[in-house]
């Protein structure tokens, strides 16, 4: 069983990213401190939640000061071990693989693709994004001789498992999981599963939400 | 600023669609009951959380009887409001707005696209996964004449306000923004803003916290 609860609490960590966006345009501005208040007004949050955010860093502001913005940026960075960069292999070269290979933010995030694989012959030998697209046939003898730890995953759901396998026999050890399909792996190898109707829920419930104190509001 | 505070738990919401995609494949095999030890199995959970998770919908289980299935299909759908077909406009016809506009399970969910918005000519008129692109230009008047309440934004991060204004002029009460951009909206507009970053947090974070434990697991 993957043991979700020792990480420390989940919205907190995937709220990181979007606090790490903020202070390095804070630091870019040449920015040396920021208030918690700039923050949670920024994220749209309280400022409690900022604090107790970003203390799972280890990182505590000061009174009146606030929190250095170097500091700050380092400390995310390090707890998530952004610094070093992560290459990282993607499978699956669909619309969605696509939009992946081709999203920036990743890059300042430490994530390299270092290719991408589908079993297309079209786009095998092409390149997205700056990125070759090689063929699936090789995806285990490729992996395993760069080494790569880290694999995106967005296939098909009827091949997400055989394509695990070969993952994880070529030593991947972290899977993001873009398909709908709960994947069998050993215990060493994480799997984070992207559901992109979650965002979607909360939306739905946001609207409910709204719709029943909409009296109340201004 | 957002209250999110009156939402049920953040991670309970996002994992509702992942219940119901479970529930709903054991209602097609025909079972009537489902047991939160098996529900736990699937989702890599442990029981007490399915529990705590399903009780937001209103739905208890029974001891050694479990939950009825399509009892637990109604309430998820209910709370979420996915029982009615939801009308909604995806702005932005890149590769991300093309997978999301294909991508199945929101059919399922009762999302539907009525139409996709783009400033290319080269894609305006075009269909995308049976969808038509129409005119960024005819964005205001299609959405207030259909009276369409939502919103999928897919822009590029510097189109990504200026976007949303128009949105907000025709109607919309709902945006899910997949945009980095923390767009400003009245208080009766919701927006649910993706970070795709957030799921790479968590895999590094899992990665990390298994390379610590790594010598004690088997």
């Amino acid at each position: 069983m993957k043991t979700k609860r020792k990480i420390p609490s989940a919205p907190s960590v995937r709220r990181l990213p979007s606090y790490l966006t903020i202070v390095k345009q804070l630091q870019h501005e040449g920015n040396e401190h920021v208030s918690g208040t700039l923050i949670a007004r920024e994220m749209g949050l309280e400022s409690i939640q900022i604090r107790k955010d970003l203390a799972i860093t280890g990182i505590t502001g000061k009174p009146r000061i606030g929190y250095p913005v170097e500091g700050l940026v380092d400390a995310i960075e390090r707890f998530l071990g952004w610094y070093d960069v992560q290459d990282a292999v993607l499978v699956g070269v669909g619309n969605l693989g696509s939009a992946l290979m081709g999203y920036r933010e990743f890059q300042s995030h430490c994530l390299n693709f270092v290719a991408a694989f589908d079993t297309d012959p079209r786009k095998i030998g092409a390149r997205v994004h700056g990125i070759y697209v090689l063929s699936m046939e090789t995806l285990e003898i490729e992996v395993r001789q760069w080494g790569i730890k880290i694999a995106v995953l967005t296939v098909p759901a009827e091949e997400a498992q055989a394509v695990t396998d070969i993952l994880v026999r070529a030593g991947i050890e972290g899977i993001w999981n873009f398909t709908n399909v709960k994947l069998k792996v050993s215990d060493n190898v994480m799997v984070q599963r992207e559901d992109l109707s979650s965002g979607y829920a909360m939306l739905s419930v946001m609207m409910k939400i709204k719709d029943k104190t909409v009296k109340k509001s201004s």
